[in-house]
């Protein structure tokens, strides 16, 4: 038996709708809290739209998960913000056209100044997709600048590097105390060989592409032993029609299989102890969050996950896991 | 008007049966010759196979086309090498389990070496698939040092390095006069952003995969300008229903716009003077090889790519070209 207090997923996308019904609750089954990204359509970019998008949440989850909730990163006024404080846990922001539903990002990362500015005299976190322009294998490198500057000019605005996904980016933590990152559960598992070294893999596409073997093994060093990394899935669900097509969606649906797979990983890496740390500690800690009084408790016993839920082909469908959540 | 005095496609993949009738027309239709890989199920390692599948390529072409056929690679006798001389241009090496059906491929390349000097005595080319093991992304420049050694230790064997994808392999050219390189056609559109950097393309998806912007550049360099590059589509067809599937096939169907998107390349690199040495001269002089007596037409006159051929769906899908092979 394991037992984890209070274990958070600080990266999801539990979308709307027919959709959110469908995977929230699998999010919710498993930890007591989760990050809920603003990236729908229209983007959540107003209060009013936060205190709708928890409501819808809550509907489907019930009280015993909270939802963290994000705005998506613009131009915002200090009234705007001093107001939305209360009730979000940072701003996200994308740079334009990176990954889903980003089309409204910033498109010159220049003018984020006087908002960043007022996020760090009022304590609001800046969560960041952190891809620039360029081919896809060093998009990640390729905005780790931005990052230096903000996390240099900025100091006492924290700053989380959603999705890490190098070497580089893990190694920049350690330049920066007011610098964060969340890391997946499946770039903890898979590089660009697993997506197409192979066949090709459309339920392995994600954004940022995973990277190479060397990229993955600083991942888990990360995930296992550094201060400023915690656990942020991005389950990132589509239905099955967008992922086995030819203009396939990127994002993988991770949420049902996370803490299982997590808890068999870091097993293996003969780490269990530090699981609790990943998930849950290490992100209070950069966040400044008193641990909700929930325990997920798993136990040994193999499963294998289904090859679909509703309309979605979760990660890792029809393997098994040794680890299982219990109620 | 563009005439092309016996254009030729040095890399195609014909299948058989049904697949066969399907596509080879596109290829017959215009290419005056086209060097058949022999990677079926089971390969082709034995004159009786090379016999059988020549026939069954002509009674689909017709007459007006040549098969150049080649055996798959396996530890061949002086005697059996000598009985197939006349019908073959030469042997096609792939590393075990590195594309479409190559299972059955070499393990170990120490072992190559008693039949690579019966070859270089018979004046047998060599076509290799060069990638090594490792992370797919250095598949190719793992696999140089084996052609490095093989160009070196037999310099009157003429190797070809079939479907070249990055600017380590086009710079190996200059370092051997026996080594030569074919050039598909997708590579020298596309990198690994095509493929993934936006949506996930699986009509783009191919072995070698395409690599990084420069490897592409340097691709372009050597077919408008390096004596020992040549064209060869490697097209490879597969039904759409394993292609737009969770396991895609590798492979680009590329036969029925090869000479129309080379011309257009060519025309928008303001080389179309060399289109001729690309898919002809050069690919001649290599292989000491007597041109067809056949010519090939090409008109600027705009035509929308098909979306699909039978079961295929061809690259450029969909896309309007300036040029068409006119009968």
């Amino acid at each position: 038996m394991l037992i984890l207090h209070s274990p958070m997923d600080m990266h999801v996308h539990l979308r709307q709708g027919d959709m959110l019904a469908l995977v929230a609750p699998h999010t919710a089954r498993d930890f007591a809290a989760a990050v809920v990204m603003p990236n729908l359509t229209p983007p959540v970019t107003s209060l009013a739209q936060v205190l709708d998008y928890r409501q819808e949440i809550l509907r489907v989850t019930g009280e015993s998960f909270t939802p963290f909730m994000t705005l998506f990163f613009r131009a915002y006024s200090r009234e705007e913000l001093l107001a939305a404080r209360p009730h979000i846990i940072g701003l996200k922001l994308y740079p334009a056209g990176m990954t889903t539903n980003s089309e409204d990002g910033l498109a010159d990362m220049r003018q984020a100044n006087a908002t960043l500015a007022i996020m760090e005299e009022l304590g609001i976190p800046l969560l960041i997709h952190g891809e620039g322009c360029g081919f896809v294998m060093d998009r990640e490198a390729a905005f780790l600048p931005v990052v230096r500057e903000w996390a240099g000019a900025f100091p006492r605005l924290r700053i989380v590097l959603e999705h890490v996904t190098t070497e580089a980016g893990v190694k920049l933590l350690d330049r920066f105390e007011n610098l964060f990152a969340t890391i997946t559960l499946h770039h903890l598992f898979i590089t660009l060989d697993d997506v197409l070294g192979g066949l090709m893999r459309p339920h392995l596409f994600c954004k940022p592409v995973a990277k190479r073997p060397e990229d993955r093994d600083a991942l888990r060093r990360a995930a296992l032993d550094h201060p400023q990394a915690f656990f942020g899935s991005d389950t990132a669900p589509h239905p099955v029609t967008a992922k086995e097509a030819p203009g396939c969606a990127a994002g993988i649906f991770s949420a049902p299989v996370a803490l299982p797979a997590l808890a068999g990983l870091f097993e293996e890496l003969d780490a269990l102890d530090r699981l609790q740390a990943f998930v849950s500690d290490r992100a209070c800690a950069a966040y400044g969050l008193t641990p909700m009084a929930r325990d997920v408790r798993l136990e040994r016993s193999a499963w294998t996950v289904p090859q679909s839920i509703g309309c979605v082909v979760p990660y890792l469908a029809g393997q098994s896991l040794d680890w299982r959540v219990v109620d």
